[in-house]
């Protein structure tokens, strides 16, 4: 079961998609699983990541950017290649189990879309692989 | 099928685990499948690396320091906000394929829990998804 | 299903290696499902990024050597231990769907095999997990 969203972003930025990764395993009925949410694009990236205090990924933000700053022997016409590296860092994809209907995240885990190279109209997909909830007898 | 394992870390440090996800796919009986390795906190991770020379690991914890290093700029107030970095760099999760009822890790390759904010009591989950052995004729 | 394939690479470099999934995928004859591609070496990995222009990889390579140098306290006698951190920072595996018998990639990704410390005769394995097309009734 393949589920696609769509998603607005701006310049930069940690976007929470949890609750559509919650409502992608609910639609699929799947009870015992694992749900893999992926990127579809090379200038963003999903990761997992502090769901409470909002200073967190804005600290993130900020040090991925000093990390990967934009370099003068880049040579990628689009001048977008700071992006394209920290996709790639960050990763296409992210694992979560599913148990008991339910995804199984740690108390301040939340999924996040990571934006590198906006504002853009972007999307991300969720597989969800597993088992219905077992008969009772 | 999910195992869960209990973890007491140090400051901060490379644990190996892999005789722990080991176990838990001899438990499962999965003969031909997949074994995804989740870390459910926020300022840890889950890699694999180099399973002989311990110099490796402690190599790349000082390295993962001087890269991702506390800066000033960090409103968190915890102000563990670099290990979250370290965190997303490294990443939550790890697959390693499982065949003839045995995990396909190459010859220097060993699964590590990564400590970025302890010492702390932590733990990890072991997804097993695959067929078991298929019966003789 | 298991798929190996060999792979000699030079002294570093984004090897892309979409194809050979592809064809992996091609003979599983699986439909819906999920293609893994696992890297068995510790000091090279597995990414996805852009596909067209191959400025952005090069400027990858380029700005993954400035982010990650050798360092003088380095302990690993060896001398990669640059090569092993790049090695968990772009990570181990990556996880690509497979829908309608396709793999799905977005419009300009490619699977990239990235060798640290070449040149070495490597290789990847692709696992595919999943179910073949429904039989028409």
């Amino acid at each position: 079961m393949l589920y696609e969203y769509p998603l607005q972003t701006g310049k930069e930025g940690f976007i929470d998609i949890t609750d559509k990764v919650r409502d992608a395993v609910k639609q699929s009925g799947v009870f015992d699983g694992m749900a893999t949410v992926y990127c579809p694009h090379t200038t963003a990236g999903v990761t997992i990541n502090e769901n409470s205090d909002p200073d967190v990924v804005s600290d993130l933000l900020l040090a991925l950017d000093r990390t990967y700053p934009d370099r003068e022997e880049f040579r990628h016409s689009e001048g977008n290649s700071a992006a394209h590296l920290k996709a790639s860092v960050i990763g296409s994809s992210v694992n979560v189990m599913i148990d008991d209907g339910k995804l199984v995240l740690g108390r301040w885990q939340g999924i996040y879309f990571t934006e590198f190279d906006g504002p853009r109209q972007r999307r991300f997909s969720v597989k969800i692989i597993g088992q219905p909830r077992p008969e009772r007898k």
